[in-house]
């Protein structure tokens, strides 16, 4: 399951991986109500663990946090991040964190694409005929295919 | 119940609060174990409600986030107080807000205090025995302080 917490919304992705054979199993977006933040974390952490109930992953990736800039909205953005760690932590699973620049290179072969560039890979490489894609969902499938990409490398090194 | 969320320890403190008498039930300072962020998080979230559980309290305040500097460990405090407000969620309890030097000036009677002096102050005030307080104790018993202050003026002005 790839992640990728915003400070509103939450996107989502499960992609089945047997051999290098990638399919989309689900993915969509969680909107958090309008209210206190600790009601919408609540929100998000609810809807999140019910999604990891029905689909039962068995690894998790999520983007790092990178923004430079720092304001209330990165401030809100972390917390949501912290409540979807939790969940994915709750569920057992191992939690792989990737950057910007990984996931947009797993997904198009360069580091700097833009999020459109990154959208319509994903439609292409996981043929998906749910398009379009909302932004935070393409991006956490992104995310899910970054993994999928480094974590065979990963196990041959942790073979060695 | 008062919290102050850190990047690696969490302080909380509990009083009980009968008209303008405050009295000190129980208080600590969680300190996630070394790993992954969303483990230390599972950590904190686990024993944080494991504490609502046993005490119960009424009502939670949290200190706002207002720190300058973006660095890292900003995210993973933020990270942290996501899953510490989450917790407190899931326990039905409203979540007040304070700024630092609502806190400082709740305790010492000055908004610019330093922490030792609020530390000083809230032994002081909560006649405690139990010194010294860690200082992420010490500073969500002020922030718990804090709120038993406002609270009976907020209400005061929600019924006009």
């Amino acid at each position: 399951m790839g992640i990728d917490p915003g400070s509103h919304k939450l996107g989502w992705g499960v992609l089945e991986c047997v051999g290098s054979r990638l399919t989309h199993i689900a993915s969509g977006t969680l909107k958090a109500p309008a209210g206190p933040l600790a009601e919408r974390l609540l929100h998000l952490h609810r809807e999140l663990a019910g999604h990891l109930t029905t689909y039962r992953p068995q690894v998790a990736a999520v983007e790092t946090m990178y923004h430079a800039k720092n304001t209330q909205s990165v401030f809100v953005l972390a917390q949501a991040r912290g409540a979807a760690l939790l969940a994915l932590a709750q569920a057992g699973l191992a939690v792989n964190e990737y950057s910007p620049s990984q996931i947009k290179q797993a997904a198009t072969g360069r580091g700097n694409s833009d999020k459109e560039q990154v959208r319509a890979m994903v439609e292409r490489l996981l043929q998906l005929n749910i398009r379009p894609l909302g932004q935070d969902q393409s991006d956490a499938l992104a995310c899910a295919l970054c993994h999928a990409q480094h974590a065979p490398a990963a196990r041959r090194l942790a073979a060695l």
